[in-house]
């Protein structure tokens, strides 16, 4: 059991900025994505994409704001449960709540925070017979550690930014990638569309299209699947593969948090502008997940949202303590691992 | 007389970025600060104080943030009369607002926005019987341009940062620079304070202390003060100056916004959480300066304020129309100087 102080569920900028607004008010984050790694949207869809609305940044990359906000968020060390959807939810008689994953992971605390965004990110996947059969068993929907693909043959589908990036990026790692789309035109970024064509030129990806993948074969584990090639040159052809990886985007479903007794409105969670906190005490939505008179689903509004949950969530951790905010520019940050930032002091010193 | 669509009291972080989301509605700024420069608190008291908690920003100094705010807000050309404090405001028939400085220039705008902080920073005046008859014939409580000091004999009074750092700036513009400090010991960071020990050391500052102003004389203008020197030599001496600057710090006031029938909780405007509307509607009050419950006194959270504020007064503005909130990461940024930032689009291309 995973215990923390506030359980943040969605680990985008919304949620990683929670951990340092509870991080000044002494108070521990754990957080929990379906995505294998942090930074929600932001790096899941669109990384390279420029932001201009984050005030102080001109432009920033969503995938560089990402790792702004976890080398700001860093001395309060959070914990993250990733690659894992939040499922259940209980409360206990003290008040408290346990949230469990679908792969049974159990997180208990005293406060709940849901920063879900549009929902949890669920793959489309490929309408093919026996897939399931075959998840987790050499056919994946996210790539989460590449290494997994060393020295294997790997077979990518998608005409988009991932199949065509993890096509490029595993080149260098699988000893076989091959990349099949249903077009012969891919829809993606110029550097790496024709990126693409030189490692195919290089005979380093072989490419096959326009084509689907329409089956899967296999014993304990995926060993092939089958190809069916459209246009000119139709025909089936039967292409053995270690690793079957259909990446034809995600779409955001709010999941099972829409049966956990919030009220719900047009898709989001209602919550009072005072805090934040909705129709269950101890459980608080923030950033676009929820919905206010006047909500703007912007990352901006998140920011100020978790920063005014958390001096709530405090209040109902430490009902007694009455807590004085400081401003960091005057007392500094204090990191859970012992590191200490403050502004250089001001020295008393006669010149003479 | 000055004409927009939003005229802004306060060009602090909060008043700069409601520039930014309000040229995203296509709606034109202009702002009003009593003090010479953009940044408020920021500017004017810590530009070199790190601030650690604005999201996205491990670490960022507060003059630099002002620095970004201003190059963010740069495609929407805002307006600024700087230097002088908005006295009084006027409801007209049509429900537009003229608003008149301290210095009587005159803005005519359908929407106020005061983003005035603490409020407008008051200069701490010495207590020298004549001072008021040489209020800007030779004293000054702000430096708003210090090529106005060239050649000239100048004579600075304080022991803090302000009196430190302009009496380094000073001492390569003017002829001569005094800096007059009732305690030896100066308060500031220890570069400051070792860089005005070396310039004394090479007679380029004039340092006696300590001791007070306690005259001014002259005719017209400025063209002496008398100090009265304490401690073991102490004597009063006259000294010949065009220019006195006393650097006491800075005390924020409310001031006379505080009059104009806007209602005032502990120093602070009431405003409804929805749109950030005062009881005057068309008067709006966006950070620092307002107040609801929950309140936090942050930067982060003008900028939220400032973003649903703007909706709001483009309603005002435009009752017919309605907008459709288009993500900058999608849409860009179109200028009002004909500027277009966005994202490098995707292409669409075959690869053979």
């Amino acid at each position: 059991m995973i215990k923390t102080d506030i359980l943040i569920i969605g680990a985008g900028p919304t949620g990683l900025f929670t951990v340092f607004e509870a991080g000044l008010l002494q108070l521990k984050c754990h957080l929990i994505d379906a995505l294998p790694q942090a930074g929600g949207q932001c790096s899941e869809i669109y990384p390279k994409k420029p932001i201009y609305d984050i005030p102080g940044f001109p432009e920033v990359l969503a995938g560089d704001l990402v790792n702004n906000l976890m080398e700001q968020i860093k001395p309060f060390q959070p914990g993250f449960t990733l690659g894992e959807r939040a499922n259940t939810i209980e409360k206990l008689e003290d008040g408290t709540f346990i949230v469990t994953t679908n792969k049974g992971t159990k997180h208990h605390a005293p406060v709940v925070a849901i920063a879900g965004g549009l929902g949890s990110f669920e793959p489309r996947k490929p309408l093919i017979d026996n897939i399931k059969a075959f998840e987790d068993k050499g056919i994946e929907y996210f790539i989460k550690d590449p290494e997994m693909y060393r020295d294997k043959k790997v077979l990518i589908a998608g005409g988009g930014d991932s199949a065509l990036d993890w096509s490029i990026f595993l080149a260098d790692i699988a000893s076989e990638v091959t990349l099949v789309h249903r077009r012969n035109e891919f829809r993606g970024a110029l550097d790496s569309v024709e990126k693409v064509q030189n490692l195919k030129n290089l005979g380093k990806i072989k490419l096959v299209t326009p084509a689907e993948v329409v089956g899967v074969l296999g014993a304990e584990k995926l060993e092939g699947v089958v190809i069916q090639k459209s246009g000119d040159n139709a025909e089936e052809i039967m292409k053995e593969v270690d690793h079957f990886i259909p990446l034809f985007g995600l779409s955001p479903k709010l999941g099972p948090i829409g049966d956990w007794g919030l009220e719900i409105e047009k898709n989001a969670i209602k919550v009072d502008t005072f805090d934040y906190q909705t129709n269950i005490p101890g459980i608080y939505a923030i950033g676009d997940v929820n919905t206010y008179p006047g909500k703007l689903k912007l990352i901006l509004c998140g920011f100020h949202e978790a920063t005014l949950m958390c001096q709530s969530a405090y209040q109902r951790i430490y009902p007694e303590k009455k807590y004085v905010m400081k401003y960091t520019t005057v007392g500094g940050i204090s990191g859970f691992d012992g590191s200490k930032k403050e502004a250089p002091k001001a020295i008393v010193k006669a010149i003479d």
